[in-house]
């Protein structure tokens, strides 16, 4: 049996696993090129690792590796496997957690630099001016904006890995922490509220960090009633994607000043478009979806899932490929 | 007896005291305008808290309040006070301690921004272009570059109040966390090495953070030759202060690619002068001594210390007046 695992350079060595450390069954590891067709001598694999690969790869994979079983992918959300014609048969699994650590830096990165300004501190340097007004005494967390994490109520919508991963590092920095999911509960010992209680929680919310996944049930889930339900000083910080914000009321609310600010991860359309009124708006940072894109720890799931098909039990992160029986 | 305390708009809101916390002794609380001469009515209060004071109210206190024994100082280092022209036999004592949260929360944020490269960002924002290279997959923690805290060596120099805040952040973010100060040992469980192994440790350092007092001893801690050691993707930050870099050896190793960058909190001359190089090297980031600035926490502080004096008990913090004999 084999297995095709990605080879590092062809990810732009944005996955480089350890090979050793999947060692151990009776299969033959292949390191493959996931941009160029599969070579003749591997088409019989049954099992196939998947990162950054080409649609073009993809779909030379689907029509000719005959014998494959199981792909595990490295994205959380594989829409290229679906996309590429697969047998619906075949096992696939998402990597589902292989972005949470790298995601919940960048959204606390993103949010330090809304409290902090260093998107401001940046435009007065690149002119070779001091900001005065941005260093010396400061106001002590004023109530009106949105300064520190220490006290600030930071609300997280979609409570998932990353919220878990994120919400802890917040609370260490002083940050009172809630989450907002369509189920309400406690969630690694955060207060998870329901979606029908965002008019009362975004009420005290100095910073919302927005993690929704990308399906019709989150299209414009920020929507001009919701933001409208912000204080003024807030800020929206997006690491989920971008159309779970209706940017056109983004826009409008931050013009005017109906909310503090917009760090910015994801967009309704990448790269963000030149004629975007997002670009220049004061206040709004603009991340080129930059947060995950190297996925961490992939070499445990492909051993779990890879031990877990040979067992012949169910797999972590499985999913259905359309068309699915 | 008197006590006077900073009225919260007088400092710009940078102190706002909880009055009814610090009630309960035998002592009448005055709150008074920092930048102003004192009243004449309070002329004879004994004990006076000082925060961003202006030079003029220091010089008029220092001749006009005969009966002060005890001042209490927001600043780490009370340099104003030194300067004013108090009685040496009065008690003074310092805010260290009261900046640690506020000035590691920044040095956080200055340390992400570094890795995760916003400040890059926001020169394309400016443009309105879509910066690529820093979206979509990315080579997962390179050797060669600082691009997570994530397995980052992260080197603390200077390993007080403020590095033991910072330091269980930066090692919950998965960095490596290694102190340098004059004496070696284990500061709160984090190794701390003592200057004469700084050949050894800048070596494998990723990211350089310096949180030096400023005195003779540390006027350009930093220079040509240890700036030498460190590896060519290295950052320094400095939140500490100016004078313990010597800030043309640092131009010349940026200009000259030896280290990865530098992101400055402080600086030998403030504000930066226009004239200065650093303005405009690529991977300098200028943050205008804002780190600090707003003290957190004086309450318990100015209660303990007051207690005490009371008691005739020695105080938190207590440091001489220049001239004391």
């Amino acid at each position: 049996m084999k297995l095709l695992v990605p080879k590092p350079e062809s990810t732009g060595n944005s996955l480089v696993l350890d090979i050793k450390s999947i060692e151990g069954f009776p299969v033959e590891i292949h390191p493959y090129n996931v941009k160029e067709p599969i070579p003749e001598e591997l088409v019989d694999a049954e099992f196939l690792v998947v990162w950054t690969n080409s649609a073009a790869n993809l779909q030379d994979a689907a029509k000719r590796l005959k014998n494959l079983k199981w792909i595990q992918s490295c994205a959380a959300g594989p829409n290229d496997v679906f996309a590429a014609g697969f047998d619906p048969s075949i096992t696939l699994c998402t990597g589902s957690g292989l972005h949470d650590h790298t995601v919940a830096e960048h959204t606390l990165g993103l949010l330090l630099n809304a409290a902090r300004r260093f998107y401001e501190m940046r435009d007065y340097q690149l002119k070779g001016q001091w900001p005065q007004h941005l260093g010396g005494p400061q106001p002590d967390r004023p109530k009106d904006r949105f300064t520190s994490l220490r006290d600030a109520n930071v609300t997280i919508w979609g409570f998932g890995n990353i919220a878990k991963k994120l919400a802890p590092w917040l609370v260490s920095l002083g940050a009172n922490v809630k989450g907002v999911a369509r189920k309400a509960g406690i969630r690694d010992a955060f207060e998870v509220v329901s979606e029908d209680q965002i008019a009362e929680t975004f009420k005290t919310t100095d910073a919302l960090v927005m993690i929704l996944p990308g399906d019709d049930s989150t299209k414009d889930a920020l929507n001009k009633e919701r933001l409208a339900l912000l204080p003024k000083h807030a800020w929206v910080v997006n690491v989920g994607r971008g159309t779970c914000i209706d940017e056109e009321a983004l826009y409008n609310a931050l013009v005017n000043k109906e909310i503090g600010g917009a760090a910015l991860d994801v967009f309704a359309t990448e790269p963000l478009p030149k004629e975007s009124k997002l670009w220049k708006v004061e206040n709004v940072v603009v991340s080129p979806h930059a947060a995950g894109g190297r996925p961490q720890g992939a070499e445990a799931l492909i051993v779990e899932n890879l031990r877990k098909f040979l067992a012949g039990q169910s797999l972590r992160n499985e999913i259905a490929i359309p068309g699915k029986a």
